[in-house]
């Protein structure tokens, strides 16, 4: 590749978490499918904060969690999001940049909100999401950082976009620009019901731009309205470069037109809380990709960054994940 | 004791905690005695902010945090505190009452910003904590609700008042208020530097008004300008009728006139941050203090909110301390 001053640029919601703990009856209450995000209005937002026991903030946000894990690897992330500048967009700034991530987006000065997500932790460690878009919604066209995308190796994207029509259209200006600059896009499909509210533009994302592509089970399935895993697997047939593709506990695979590479799940300590894994799986995956690592090193990067993320409550890792690779030899 | 609403009134600070992460180092830097609580202004409070690392924000506040303990084991807590109608003061407002504590005391509309804490958490898992008052310095005699104080067993005060004047004397006002209600006045001595501050005043606040006295070894040892733990409990002399020390890792001493009881620490797991270890040492002990145990079973109930609270980040109970206490055959 191009020599290039940031390793991978993430597009994505600048996103405060409001983290709780809920038991399954709350969720029922709720009508919240387990596991998923749901988008809420202000007062939605307000009325579950009224609702949930007391709560922990911290700096969230899907691809900002995976700059924040690139980031913590001793890579150079760069991050495009929108927040106002209130109290939780200065901790969002704060957190972001205090971790080593490039990110200079302008802040409103007026209108909606700094984007918050309520997220219910249940004992089975699982989490539920309910997002307050706010000021994170207006992420538009002039916010695309044309210098950012042509100097970074890899645009990554978030799937939860494509429920914005605006910011979707800018983001298919971003990977436009970087496919001209002959860089790679990676996207995540972020989540199994966005997948299916999003099925054919993602499916036409997916062959026209996408080198990298991120996803869960369900959300690859869904994608390609596969009866299993293998048909979909099947139904990938060198659409992208690589699928990076994870099973929770059962651990990863990586397929190729031509390979398919399965590695375990590797998790680090008690699971709390699995906010963020899918996040920091992109991150390690793609900090091994942007240097030089073969696809088993990536999806055991991936696995570790993952496997730290679940044991303590919040989606940025707590440790040095530079530190963790080395500990497990890499 | 005479039946009331409450179990236990506090009267503190309301703070949102910024927990991070920082070395021996940085700490230097910035000239702070590690494990102790520094008094800063705005722009100190800001400064510090920019140059610590990633954040998780969480409610806070000493009385405030044992308040919380003590809901969780089941107990009738209420808090007196002040805050801003800003969204740190909306998240503490949120917190304490999610938990199960009676607060209703009126927020600030203009005027100094609810009070935080920037808390720094070394490897070695001790705490060091710079707080920024704002409008929780505003706690004044109006604040005193006497109806409230009258309704509760125990009124709960921390030293960390006597740095306010103005809020000090509003502190002595209720203290009066529960003594002719026929109430207890237990008091936390918050700080060895607190303590050697307001020395006098505060021997004389133990002397005129207090019952049960909280205070780790160093705390109780400058209080009595003793030169050693000994000598500091031979000081007290009946001067209260239950004095709870705390040792760290060496567990805690209950002593009144007559006896001397000592118990073990109970730590739940790996010591991550020993924040709020007093905090809910007290919780425990006045949960069982309020609720007619002897004093060995309010000092085990003690250490085992104290043990749960080091588990982990923050300065609250994650887990019910009621399962807890349960789990351990209380």
């Amino acid at each position: 590749m191009t020599e290039a001053r940031f390793d991978v640029v993430g597009i994505g919601n600048a996103i405060v978490d409001i983290l709780a703990q809920a038991d399954d009856v709350f969720l029922s209450k709720h009508d919240a499918p387990k596991g998923t995000m749901i988008w809420v209005d202000e007062n939605q937002s307000e009325a579950m904060y009224n609702d949930v026991g007391p709560a922990v903030e911290a700096s969230g946000g899907s691809a900002a969690n995976t700059m924040a894990g690139i980031a913590s690897f001793g890579g150079k992330p760069a991050f495009i999001g929108k927040i106002k500048d209130d109290q939780l967009g200065k901790t969002f700034a704060h957190d972001i940049r205090a971790v080593g991530v490039h990110f200079v987006s302008q802040a409103l000065t007026e209108g909606l909100a700094t984007a918050r997500c309520i997220i219910l932790v249940t004992p089975d460690a699982q989490r539920t999401m309910f997002t307050y878009l706010g000021a994170s919604g207006s992420l538009h066209a002039d916010d695309m950082d044309d210098d950012l995308i042509t100097d970074s190796q890899i645009l990554y994207i978030e799937g939860y976009q494509w429920d914005l029509p605006e910011t979707k259209k800018a983001i298919i200006s971003a990977c436009e620009t970087a496919a001209n600059a002959g860089r790679k896009v990676a996207l995540t499909l972020s989540d199994p019901f966005v997948v299916e509210r999003h099925r054919n533009d993602l499916f036409e994302l997916v062959n026209r731009y996408v080198d990298i592509v991120f996803a869960n089970e369900l959300e690859i399935t869904t994608l390609f309205s596969a009866n299993s895993f293998d048909e979909a697997i099947e139904a990938l047939d060198g659409r992208v470069d690589i699928a990076a593709l994870t099973r929770g506990a059962d651990g990863a695979v990586t397929v190729t037109k031509d390979t398919l590479v399965q590695t375990p799940a590797l998790p680090q300590g008690k699971i709390i809380d699995t906010t963020g894994a899918g996040d920091l799986y992109a991150a390690g995956f793609l900090y091994g990709y942007t240097h030089g690592e073969d696809l088993k090193t990536c999806a055991t990067l991936g696995a570790l960054a993952a496997g730290e993320v679940i044991s303590h409550m919040g989606a940025r890792p707590e440790i040095s994940l530079k530190d963790l690779a080395i500990k497990f030899g890499h």
